[in-house]
């Protein structure tokens, strides 16, 4: 037998049956069993060096590659069913690392109800994680198009924290140290502190239940998942609904472990929070009437929700401070790696 | 507007719109509509240096990473419906690679009806296209499991061909020219031979129109899609089917280009058609009685079917020659790039 072929056995092992998967890993594609009605997909990929540090834990690194994936359902308002991953790795590689990326992958999908039912490897210079992930509206899909002059600015988690995580775990990796005069070290941090900020960056939490709220409810007009930074993905929901939105710089919410990080490495913590990226939160806009439904979100939504601005005429994401507007849209991390 | 942004805007333009898409690229994730009933997925990467050559011409590449993702669709019995392009590229890289890639493949997807919905962009150190497809079984979907003794097995096309034109463009690219020693020039080949020997290699064709006669007449009780090799493939068929599979040496179908090729190259043809790879060609099983059908198979399966061999009782996948019976399992390609 192949490595391949005993790979897809091994991880075959650590999956569980399901019924609606008529086949699952192993033939040449797979077989779901499927509802007629509107399908949700995505596909997100992480490369190595650009989405994660080398040396990353396989176990870790599989399930962020499904988190991530899992987010932008979320942000539509949909529940996953089934995901494929494909992993690219290094000949230097053993079978041993990408069983270990895949079954952490597989049981980070069981958590939401979505089952690993195929995917693909190959060698390549970097390992990638690849994840495609699809499911079903859990009401309207929430495109990125309504919001509307009036609405309000709503913002799940706190944001800037994950790439206080990235520093912090690019410290410990001795990649700051060794670029020198980082000028801090990670041990000068509260346990609990540093403990949080790796969390944000290296196991973000997929915001389904909320993005399920706000599409059964209809409670979102817009939604965006925040992946390349807060002023980036804030520009995208204003551009693609044809209005400006503003972030008022008094209600950003600034976790107090992003301030001990910031303070500490001598950086803006509200900078960090609107260029930030990798934060997989939901920003989404509501009509002003149903904002009073956000003053104390129950708990099963599983996430904090906090207004951080506001929906005008116009164009452009623009920040609020004491000074005046700031154009925003062009912060935050792009994949050509060049600002226009 | 980011550069990212700005290539989603400018693919969009070159697609058509289409009912069943409710969301196209542009937004969190995919909206389209889909019937109830069985859905086939399936998804493939195909990555510089590995699976084709660097300065490969861009419109082509992303033909062909639609075409081999068809490919498993074809195996299955199943018709696309829509489809995901990830593209992974260096950071020197343009924002016209990805564009060209990404117009070629929603052309060739097209071609069969299936519309490229959505995607990922990311920084890479090589060129990378991942694409899932989606789609519908045309009957009983297909699998590996179904071959029984007796069966007779088919093959669509002609094994090795491009396995042959993968050297040849490797000598055109001055790649065995400068590892020195391959004692021959592709100007030795007729002009037609090579023509037809790079395209095998460059522009497989998915065998939809055959696979989906397998399916709809339920001619075929396995199927497979002939990637990493002739014989691991067989291999894989008669494990899935807990069967032995013998291909018989005098059925082999060998172009005369392929011929050509081996008598210029110094090859053994048999043995490229074997262990060749990247043939995107169906091996598939059928009952004896049914086995009449393809003595005659009608202009709109697309592809030459011919006989090669059968289904015994006992495990594995052989080569049977004047001398006895061979081992052909462990033949071919394999990402883990090393035997067992």
């Amino acid at each position: 037998m192949k490595p391949e072929d005993r790979f897809v056995e091994r991880l075959r092992e650590a999956l569980s049956d399901r019924d609606d998967v008529v086949v699952g890993p192993g033939d040449d594609a797979a077989v779901v069993r499927s509802s007629a009605g509107r399908l949700v997909v995505t596909t997100d990929t992480l490369v190595e060096n650009v989405d994660f540090l080398p040396g990353e834990d396989p176990g870790r690194l599989g399930r962020r590659a499904v988190s991530v994936g899992l987010s932008d359902l979320a942000a539509m308002g949909a529940w996953p069913d089934f995901f494929l991953l494909t992993i690219g790795f290094p000949e230097s590689t053993n079978e041993e690392l990408p069983l270990l990326l895949a079954r952490s992958a597989a049981r980070r999908g069981e958590e939401f109800g979505a089952a690993l039912v195929g995917g693909d490897l190959s060698r390549a210079m970097e390992i990638f994680l690849s994840v495609t992930v699809w499911g079903r509206p859990c009401g309207e899909v929430v495109r990125r198009s309504g919001a509307r002059p009036g609405d309000v600015v709503f913002l799940s988690g706190w944001p800037g924290e994950a790439a206080a995580g990235l520093a912090v775990a690019r410290a410990r990796a001795g990649g700051d140290r060794s670029a020198g005069g980082a000028g801090w070290t990670p041990e000068e941090l509260s346990v609990p502190d540093e403990t949080r900020l790796l969390a944000a960056y290296r196991d973000p939490e997929p915001r389904l239940p909320l993005g399920r709220a706000l599409a059964r409810e209809a409670l979102a007009t817009a939604a965006i998942d925040v992946s390349d930074g807060l002023g980036a993905d804030a520009g995208r929901l204003a551009r693609a609904s044809g209005v400006r939105l503003v972030l008022e710089s008094e209600s950003l919410p600034i976790s107090p472990a992003l301030a001990a990080f910031a303070g500490l490495a001598g950086r803006d913590a509200l900078e960090m929070a609107l260029a930030g990226g990798d934060d997989y939160e939901l920003l989404f806009t509501t009509p002003a009437d149903r904002a009073g439904r956000f003053a104390d979100p129950p708990s099963e939504w599983g996430a904090s929700v906090n207004r951080v601005g506001r929906i005008e005429s116009g164009e452009g994401a623009f920040f609020e401070e004491a000074r005046g507007l700031r154009a925003i849209d062009d912060l935050g991390f792009d994949h050509f790696g060049a600002a226009p």
